[in-house]
């Protein structure tokens, strides 16, 4: 992580020394900056980042947290919804895991209420990882390097779940995409961002997007229900907050994604059925705001929206430790 | 790279000062240490990074060259073999990408002459990446991050599969794993490795162990007989050279592992059928060799092979440019 302060150090200097394009930090935005990551554990959020990309923790051996969460793409799989467990298709679009610290609860429905909540329910979802959280913690306790980094950050050598799943949602707190366009545009850089992508962010507002997609992580801060002015048509079953409350208010609600990095965390929407980020702006204020928008808005809306792409996490693959012969073997079938 | 060469420089100056610990050089061995790796072209070696891991070589998107020889488990996937498209599984056990430039050819029959040409297969099999490599191409010619890169390591916009793999084979040319503690007392420092060490490398030798695991990568450079004294029983169907030359004499011949990294590459020979590094020292005396190890002596060879693990490459994620409206979708099914 140093590499990735020293350049917000850096940042930071030439932000100050350029004067002549500032206009002083803009602080009455619906949007907000997003704030770099602060490590306060270093040696939990290692073990943390070797958890999340450790295939051990599925029953094949084959499937990490990485794998649907993937560091490399935008913390998504760019598909509709995720392979899991022997190639079974997942019921809804994985979310990303950049930013998700900032989100009201976790999962689209909600239904976890935080990362370390969220983080043991793919672990023992037949369909996802397929393994179970006894399992999961066997695995990692057969493991002597496992054994002394837990030792090292929980001062205990016997593993339990909850530390597991602590560790990963530490981790996933780094995971914040800091100094997109939009945020140096934010701190007062009126050269951060062009006209078009100006006049694209005084659409969005304007036109109310931002009702929902506002905050520091564009969105996430609320539910909100999909097709609020016209029914949304899908063939995906996922019902959004219904499925958690049974309150019939509550169908087809769903978290408010966030729209930072949007321009990573394609195909779009909880059924990932929309690859094309204009179509989506054109869906959007049809069914949410009732109110059409022109080609041309559309395109300055998309403009606006690539702006938030910030500085991803600098993430070094770690040498997992390795099993050993008493180490609970892999299924893959 | 860079902090891989300080730490190198590092090494150097350390080992050069610590002089009374120092042997000199054992050049008299039959294992060789490894050489760092050299980077003459970074552009070429960050494009081939970013499409080692990237799942869009998949039809599917979920699988990358990384999925199977995964850079935070020793180069492999530490399966008996390998889950591909729609979670079939594959043939044998896949060999670790790290040393891979010491094979003699690559693959465990040796049917690809070099690492450029060995990239090419697994995204094209129907079990593997299932992908064509004129859809993989026509992926990556659809997305402009790619086609910027191309040019400027390839000098032309025009994406070819001879230039996809020749950027991933360059990567992979620099997954060596120099510094190993074998490495520093083949250097000279007495202390590197213990007594124990010492004397399982010296029955390592002594039992002829080294007719074939020798040189830099402690093997990969010739092919040999699974069950040179006495007949190699499994259930794996693949013959070895063989299925390459179809000569009789040729049955059951393989090219010879790596011994680097050992450690990490579990479960072991060309059907994965053992995660014991002690059973596999067992069998490997009883029919390789013809001569029986005890049990002490297997613990001390094995003792010795653990001194086998290098420095990783420092790999850091990437982040992969983004598919546009026009690119090609993933199938999944």
């Amino acid at each position: 992580m140093k590499r990735a302060f020293f350049a917000t150090a850096i940042f930071v200097l030439f932000v100050t020394g350029a004067s002549t394009a500032m206009a002083g930090a803009r602080t009455g935005e619906p949007i907000q900056p997003i704030e770099p990551a602060k490590v306060t554990n270093a040696a939990k959020v290692e073990l943390g980042k070797m958890l999340f990309l450790d295939p051990r923790l599925s029953v094949s051996g084959f499937i990490s947290c990485n794998s649907c969460h993937n560091l490399a793409t935008g913390g998504v799989d760019n598909l509709p919804s995720s392979i899991g467990h022997k190639w079974q298709l997942g019921p809804i679009n994985s979310p990303t895991v950049l930013n998700s610290s900032y989100n009201v609860a976790q999962f689209w429905d909600g239904r976890a209420k935080d990362l370390q909540d969220q983080a043991g329910g793919p672990i023992e979802n037949p369909a996802e990882m397929g393994s179970t959280h006894a399992l999961a913690v066997d695995v990692l306790q057969s493991i002597p390097g496992y054994v002394d980094e837990f030792k090292k950050v929980y001062g205990s050598e016997k593993i339990t779940i909850e530390n597991v799943t602590d560790a990963i949602a530490v981790f996933e707190e780094t995971l914040v995409t800091p100094n997109s366009r939009f945020d140096k545009w934010l701190a007062g850089d009126d050269k951060a961002i062009t006209k078009t992508e100006l006049e694209g962010y005084e659409l969005f507002k304007a036109r109310g997007c931002t009702t929902c997609h506002m905050g520091a992580a564009v969105g996430a801060g609320l539910f909100q229900k999909m097709g609020l002015v016209k029914a949304y048509e899908t063939d995906n079953k996922a019902l959004g907050r219904y499925d958690v409350t049974k309150q019939d208010a509550d169908k087809m609600v769903f978290k408010v994604p966030t729209l930072r990095n949007i321009e990573l965390t394609y195909p779009y929407f909880h059924d990932g059925s929309q690859w094309n980020l204009k179509d989506v702006v054109t869906i959007m204020a049809d069914i949410q705001l009732g109110i059409p928008v022109t080609e041309a808005e559309a395109d300055k809306i998309v403009a606006f929206l690539l702006t938030l792409t910030g500085e991803m996490p600098e993430i070094t693959f770690p040498l997992l430790p390795p099993s050993t012969p008493s180490t609970p073997r892999p299924k893959r079938m």
